[in-house]
């Protein structure tokens, strides 16, 4: 554990010539996550917050509804070649009552309309799985509140700045008070930790609440968004075509390239006060 | 098809006030790739290049090692709810010899160490489907040739500017010469897509060449090089722990944080001449 960063030797080209030295890098390694001793996913992460990782993780899949859902989630006896805990299996009992997941749960998010896999088709599927829809959310936020929340994420990222490599997401109150802000080298995995801390807090569904991503913002991370009942997502770069469809649709307010006091709003703009 | 950006509304606020106009958004959308009928992934992808994105996923999961292992490739007749083709599902037959995949591929690619998923556990598992091993090749790259691949790749996109939304990978040779530059939503998606390319022109391996990423070196980005035979991978942004411990392991030159006449060299700086 606090495998965040590690350093390691490099060769530093530049205008002045050739150095070494030892440079801090972003720590990935893969987590698998077991549901009932089955592997259900493995992806590849920055070691932290993995308790909240796999509950943001199995809300925004809509496998649970709520930390009840989980009776125990812990690390596995997994070893490496040395005999040393790897910390890089979770195994999660569900709570009685609870559905095992389908294994192919990831590949059906998508398939679940006869007409073949389109966007429409994606949209419908997020539809059929929300359960706490945002678009009913009353909340409004100011538009110089947004425009600090940037600043807000980088100065509570500890470990950006040092490894320039990981994406960050945070969860604010409507009034930019900071809630959480996780990191991790996969953006849905910074997503999924705040999502998870949230689901701990049983600030689920997160009504009245801001999320922000350091990054893109693509269909997946609003679909996250729209899982855990956020009503604003904004994001520091550009959102894509089925980011803005799944937003104006789940009645989401779709923020991005939120930078500085400008920012482009995509979807539901009613609650942006300028 | 060339559905690659489309227009949307926006709500664009600044310091000048509110505009509402037109932006051009990077169209993001659902491929499902079947192998002899059989779905066997979906990715969310930019459409276009699609028959090089499956060659290029299916060389960098080490389940074809050439053109010729694929006898045919084609959209199926998936249609959306208006009749109209998605072009949004490719059905691949394999050439008659070549083993199906195994529906669990994603997963075991992670797991096949009995010591339990570990950073470790991934090198070895790329290290056994290595069918092109990079170590060996001999080229060298000029650093001032590297130093001008960012401004090529930049100029070779052509939706970049518009949506600010795709990520880009770029093929050159050693001298700097654009060989293909592929753009997508996805980051693995653009790298599939250049690797596809060069699978589709018998250029696998891809001996000699360099492949410059627009964003971060994950160790999925590294695994996808050293499958497709790249000796030398350079990043625009950070490389993960992970990634720089492929790469050595795996003999390919990594090179991040590539700045203009400014860069980071991880692993098999001899080939880098300064």
């Amino acid at each position: 554990m606090g495998r965040v960063t590690v350093r390691r030797p490099v060769v530093r080209l530049g205008p002045d010539g050739e150095r070494r030295r030892q440079d801090a890098l972003a720590v990935e390694e893969p987590l698998e996550l077991r549901v009932g001793g089955r592997p259900l996913a493995v992806t590849m992460r920055t070691p932290g917050s993995d308790v909240e990782l796999v509950h943001g993780f199995l809300l925004t899949e809509g496998m649970i509804r709520s930390r009840a859902d989980v009776a125990v989630a812990r690390y596995c006896d997994s070893v490496d070649a040395e005999g040393r805990n790897t910390y890089n299996v979770l195994d999660v009992l569900l709570a009685e009552g609870v559905p095992a997941p389908d294994p192919g749960v990831e590949r059906n998010f998508y398939t679940t309309s006869s007409c073949g896999v389109c966007g429409k088709a994606s949209l419908d599927a997020v539809r059929l799985r929300t359960v706490f829809p945002p678009g009913a959310d009353p909340v409004t936020v100011e538009a110089a509140v947004l425009a600090g929340l940037p600043a807000a994420l980088r100065s509570a990222q500890r470990v950006f700045d040092s490894t320039g490599g990981l994406h960050a997401a945070g969860l604010f109150t409507a009034r930019g008070e900071p809630l959480v802000v996780r990191e991790d080298v996969g953006r849905h995995n910074a997503v999924d930790k705040v999502v998870g801390w949230a689901v701990l807090a049983d600030r689920v569904p997160a009504a009245g609440c801001v999320l922000l991503v350091s990054g893109r913002a693509s269909f997946e991370l609003v679909q996250k968004a729209v899982m855990a009942g956020v009503p604003v997502l904004a994001a520091v770069s550009a959102p894509s075509s089925l980011a803005v469809e799944l937003a104006a649709e789940a009645g989401v307010t779709l923020v991005g390239f939120l930078r500085g006091p400008t920012m482009n709003i995509y979807s539901r703009d009613d609650r942006i006060l300028g």
